[in-house]
Order: structure tokens, then sequence, then C-alpha cells
């Protein structure tokens, strides 16, 4: 086993990962940007390291400084959390040819499901079902036509490169596709350096669920059941839960096998996420595998009784997995709600500012991640997340009552600071939702006005 | 199902309490002595009533006041929590007569079990093990010098009406116990109004566990597991955990089916607990009942996914038992760590005062109950509890990691302000709590000068 572990990241999670680290002994080295100088992971890492400014280009995002400070600390493994570094290829090979463990898949792993077009294929080698569309990239306006009119509208254009809820649009029209088709090659080039697209047919009120799997690299693996995150703004998730609500045991049980087989099959290791569109009762279609640990991982953990980041580490250390299927129990149902400062009156625009106060959510099958604290301050160069709280109860409507007393209890305050809390609140008191009937159109549905 | 619920008590059990009232869309109704006017319940209740000023007495042990309470508010029911009128069976009777639904046990139910040699009497005819000692009170002091002879010493004198490790002393030898047992009568007279007093063997390195039990009055029981809560100082638990280790399954089995068929043949209903003393490695013996929630019961919420308060009130409002002793499956193992405000290096001194910095660790599987807040007042008036600290992991050695983790995240700051946060770390990593071989003693061995 590695002995220290160099968190590349900041904000919850690399205090989330900090902390498995510390409780499975490991020494733990924190990189940090000068706007996160005084972060909680900072004060509780065995050593911290500054990295560069506040832009993430300059710091959490610049691979060879990430890289430096793990081998001028002595770390011999790299925890790349979510976001930023993660999914990054290079950064992973760049960690593996410096003789560091990345904890996560191999790179050429990595590079070929993190490609929406490769992902695609392979997935579709494997047999999981498809949505019309492309599996090679788009070349031109007139492939472009061509695809759309086959597959029929509305369809999305997707970024090759994409991922996150960024590069991509939905066109609903054969007129409006040659802009919309620059547009996005445009913003796909910026974003990702990338320029390739392709289009799949656009299900406007599909749902969002997701197989959460750990595979060894040994040929095991298993999947701690779906989640559902079809609760979305701006195509980010704000609530998550699993078990996914209205769902036949044998369905679920078909989503999961096959996410497992598909990833073994590409000699994927550690955890891993593959995301579906689900559409009416039994149609599912393939949407795109998530090459890391993901920001709702704590509702599989409360329902399954597992701590997810451990089993990163022991895999990335070459364990074999220590989990078996039949061991793999879930019990009741848990929810997450992403607490961030924003304004849902303003399409949830971004409220960055100094907290004055902020009181959290405790008791009984409650769990907090976050790493503001009662006078942080909320920076404008990073995700406006301010807290997940997530809850666990014996069945899904008793876990809701609780979310929402969850809720209420939490409280921040501070100039030009608001948050999402009663925006949480009225999607889970919407009908649809309560009866767990609801799919991604939930937000739209709620406030029209918003994209 | 009743709809209003006041909760005749302060501090973490009361915003515990009205947590599960509302997620079970119960009202809430909050008494407060003139110091806790700015606590957390009183913030989060639909109505709060002042019930007098600080000395409890005045207050949460102002029986009438909080019966009137009640009834001013539209209360019908009324949740004791622990501690304060929680076990004082004509607190009971008055909520009963004023129409009160009380939530524990029947008011003649808890009189005969509160009393302790009335309990020690009833336990041993329902075939509970009994410790060598006298069943009736002792009339004077040749009495106390026959008993003492027969059991054998050390002995420990008890008061009839004591509890919470209050009214009881340690004699070890014939000498000293004319003087002792005069004291301890004083003792007990000052503290319950009631002077009389039993004598037992006195067991020094036994380990003390209990049984959480619920009944409905039905007839029905069911065990929610062993609890061990053999870390204590000044005879009150800073340290408990479920299961309790190092302990066959079949001597487990045995305990806890004993205190369920014990408390179901008093016709005890709602949560209850019997305590046993173990000796060795198959001798036990019964201790006492606690006719109330505990302190620890979030250990064993953890273990079992059950909510212990919501099951208190389903039942409380004539509901036969939802729990099913064949669907209670533990999961794992939970630590409890109570975090007082006191200095372990002055005997555990109470440290009260104004607190200006309070960080409380988060992530997963840890569980905080606190009312304490970054700017808390910790009144002389009232116990010291700072936080209870709990944490789940699938084993004990990771629970055990868990909880060090937790408490290395754990800060409290303020002028004066002590707490037992390192005992605490200590303890947990002294080799015999470790190995989960260690008896009441631990506190003892580890701070040899403390009584």
């Amino acid at each position: 086993m590695f002995k220290t572990v160099l968190i590349a990241n900041r904000g919850e999670i690399a205090l989330r990962v900090a902390r498995t680290c510390r409780e499975m002994g490991l020494r733990v080295v924190a990189v940090y940007s000068t706007e996160d100088r005084n972060s909680a992971v900072v004060g509780l890492a065995d050593q911290a390291v500054c990295i560069g400014p506040g832009p993430a280009k300059l710091s959490y995002l610049n691979l060879s400084a990430v890289v430096e400070a793990a081998l001028a600390t002595g770390a011999d493994a790299v925890h790349p959390g979510y976001g930023f570094l993660s999914e990054v290829p290079d950064f992973a090979e760049a960690c593996e040819t410096s003789g560091l463990t990345f904890v996560g898949p191999p790179a050429a792993v990595m590079d070929r499901l993190g490609d929406k077009s490769s992902a695609r294929r392979a997935m579709a080698e494997v047999g999981l079902p498809m949505l019309p569309g492309s599996i090679e990239p788009i070349v031109d306006a007139d492939m472009a036509a061509k695809v759309a009119a086959d597959v029929g509208y509305p369809v999305i254009v997707k970024a090759v490169a994409g991922g996150g809820g960024r590069g991509m649009c939905v066109v609903s029209e054969a007129g409006e596709l040659p802009q919309r088709y620059r547009e996005i090659r445009t913003t796909a080039q910026a974003l990702f350096g990338d320029d390739r697209v392709y289009i799949e047919r656009y299900l406007p009120s599909a749902r969002h669920v997701e197989v959460q799997v750990v595979c060894d690299g040994y040929g095991g693996g298993v999947h701690l059941g779906l989640r559902d995150c079809s609760v979305q703004r701006r195509r980010q998730k704000i609530i998550e839960e699993t078990p996914a609500p209205s769902m036949p045991a044998s369905l679920t049980e078909e989503i999961c096998e096959a996410a497992v087989r598909a990833l073994v099959a590409t000699g994927y290791v550690g955890a891993g996420t593959v995301e579906f569109l689900l559409d009416g009762p039994d149609r599912w279609y393939f949407m795109e595998v998530n090459c890391r640990i993901q920001v709702e991982h704590p509702v599989t953990e409360m329902v399954y009784g597992v701590d997810l980041i451990r089993e990163q580490l022991l895999i990335a250390a070459g364990n074999p997995l220590s989990l078996r299927q039949s061991e793999l129990i879930p019990r009741g149902a848990a929810i997450e709600c992403r607490i961030n400062a924003e304004d849902p009156a303003r399409d949830f625009l971004p409220t960055p500012g100094q907290l004055t106060e902020l009181r959290l959510p405790g008791g009984p099958f409650v769990r907090v991640d976050t790493d503001a604290r009662c006078n942080s301050r909320i920076s404008p160069a990073y995700d406006p997340l301010l807290a997940k709280i997530s809850v666990w109860g014996p069945d899904r409507p008793q876990a809701l009552a609780r979310m929402l007393r969850a809720l209420d209890e939490f409280h921040a305050e501070g100039p030009g600071v608001c948050t999402n809390r009663d925006f949480l609140r009225t999607a889970l008191r919407h009908q649809p939702f309560v009866a767990g009937t609801h799919n991604t159109s939930l937000v739209a549905d709620l406030a029209p006005a918003l994209p």
C-alpha cells in the first residue's frame, strides 16, 4: 500500500478524500491555490503546497505543478477527486510516468471512455443500447443535416470531448441546425480544445439514471445500484438519490448488470459510473461513462454502507475487490441535495461572497459534506457548491421528509450571497418528485422562464 | 396520532426529538429557561414557552410549569427526553391526568422500575440474574454490616431512588461501612428526597452493557442489540458502542432475549434499556432499567437503521410495534463519544463559558448531535455535554479509525473552556479499548489520580 496521497483538488471533495486517507492511516498532501489558502483541507492535511493563483487554469488544472508537488512532497499516490484533472488522460499518464499511483482507471482506458465518440463505439460493441445518432464525429454541416434527419428532431449536438453538462445544445428543427452546429463546434474548441461533435436524438423528458460500478482490473466488478439524477439545472445535477424510484426491480438489475459487464469488458479499474437515459417504462440508452468518483457518491455510500473512496484507494494500490455482489445489500433510500451559492431567480447565477453565518443540519441519518465555515469566503473562481446535504431513511418518503427537515435547518448568510435552498425545497415538494415519476424537465417545469 | 408534541427538555436531546417530530409532520412546542432563550430548539420549534429561570429546579424540573405550558399551547403529547422529568412517575401521571400523552412507559411501570429496590425484586421474579446483595432496602447500620459481610467486600451502597451515576459509593472493607452508610443516606435524601439504600457486591473491573428494548404494550417487544458503555468517568458514560465487542454471539443473544422478556413481563411500553454488569466471560447480572431514551441511542440507530424517537412516538400514539425482530438486522459497528466542556486534568471539572469558535466533524458515516453553535454560551446551570459525535463503520476497527479522524476535526474554543476531546482520543487509543477487552476501570487506569 502507498503511504502518502496527494489530493489534486479543492473544496468538499478534497476534504472528503482527506478524511478517508486519515482513517486509513495515509499521510495527506493537499495542494491549494492562493484563493484557498485558508481552506479546511489545508488545515487538516499533513502537508500543503500552494500550486498557483486562483484561476483553475493556473493551479488546479496545471498538470505539471501538481505532479511536481507530488514528487516534492514524497507522495506516492494522487487522488484527483472530480472535475479539474480527474478525467484528463494526460494527467493520469504523467502520474504513471512519474512513478505515482493515479487513483483512477489507466490513462488508455480513460482516453477511450472520455472521448464520447470512442466511448459510444466501445459501449455499442459490448452491447449497451444506444440512442439513434452518429457513432463517428460529424465532419461537416451536410453530414450533420443528414444524421439529424435520419435520427429525427429534436436532436442534441454534443462535443466529443464534453462533460459535466457543458458543450452541448438541443436543436428542435432542421432550420436551426446549420447555425447551432457552427456555434457548438466553436464552443467545443474553446472549452476543450477539440471541436469534434456528434449528434443523438434528444429526449426532452427522459430520466437520467446511472450505475455506480467498482472494478479491480483483475476481471472483478460489482455495482452499487442505480442513482436517479434527473433533477438538473443548466444540465447539472442538483438532487440525486438511490435507489432510483419507480423502477421495476428487474429493470434496475438489468441496467446494473449491463453496466458492470460493459466496464469490465473495457478493462476499467476503480470506481466509475455509467450514465443512462431512461425513456418510458423500459427503454434505456447509454449516455456516457464518468471515469472518477462522482459528486453524488454519498447517497450510494449511505445505502450500501461502503466508503467508496476507501475502495478506490485499495484498488489503486493493486488489491483485488473486497466487495462481493452478493454481500452488497442495499438498505433504505438516500437523497442528496447540492446547496449552491446561486440565485434561482436570476437563472441560477452564482452569488459568490463572504459568509457571515453558516448553520448546518445534523442529527440522525444526515450527512454534511462541505468545507465552508461560519466565516468562509465563496470564491467566484470556482463552482458555487456550498454544501452537499445527504440523508438516509428506511424508505423514500422518510428520506424525503428528513431532507426537508435538514434543509429547514440549513442557513447561510452573507452580503450578496443567495442559495438555492428554497428552490430545492420547492423541487422536493413538487408532486412528480414526491411520486418519483419526475424526469429531467422538472426544473424547467418549475421555472418556465429558465433555459 | 397526536398533532402537537411538547418537548420537556433542553440541549441536544430537545433538538434531536424536534427533528423527528418535524419529519413526522408533528407541530413542536419547545420549553426553555431564560438561560436557553437563544437555543437551537427554540429557533426550530413552531412555538416556544419560557418556563422559568436557569436553575433546573425552577424550570425543567418544574412539573406543573411544563404541564401548564403543554395545555396552554394545545400540545397533546409530551416527550421528556432524558434526565430532568423523564423518569419522574409523578410527571408521567400528571400528563396522563391532564389528558396529555406521555411519551414513555405508564407512571405505574416507571414507579416500579425506577425504584431500584422494587426493580430488583421485579427483575429477579422474571428470572434475570442478580448480583449478591439485598433486594429489600437496608433499614439500619446493623443490617448493612450483616448484608455486606454475607455479600463479601468490596460492596457498593446505592440509593434506591438513584440513577445517572449519582447516589452510590463503594466500600472496600468493613471498617469503612458505618460512616459510608450514614453519608450515602444523607446524600440520597438530599439528592432524591429518599434516603433508602441497598447493598450489592461491587465488581471493580466488570463491563457495563445494556440492551435497547422497544415494547408496544400489546405484548410485543424487540431488542436492538447490546451496547457497551464501560468507559465512564465519575460513573457517567463518555464512550459507548454497539455491538458490544468481544462477546460470543450466543451470550449477546441470551442477554438481549432475557431483557426483552423481562420488560414485556413488567408491562413496559415504549423504548427502554436494561443495564447489566458483565463479569468475566459468561457471568452477567441485572443492574437497572432506564425508562427513557438514552444519551447513547444514536449508535443503535446507526447500526439498525431505525429512528428510535419515531418508534417512541408511534408507540405512544397507541400503535403496535412496526419493528419485527427478524427484520432488525444489525450492520457494522458504531461508536459515540460525548464531548464535554470539562477539564480532565482537574478531575473532569466542568468548564462553562462563551464559545468563540466551534468546528464540527462531518463527511461519511459521522453524525453530530449538538445544539452548540460558533458563538454559544455553555451555561454552568446544566450538564457540560457539548456535542455527541457518533460514527459508523463496517467493522469496529474502521469505526474506531473514523472516530479518531472525527475527533481530530472537532475544535471548540472560548475563554476558560476546556474539552475532554484529547482525553477521549487517549482512551480510544488505549490498548484494552482497541482490543475491546476494556472494562469500567479504563478511565481510572488512564488517570490513576482520578477517583
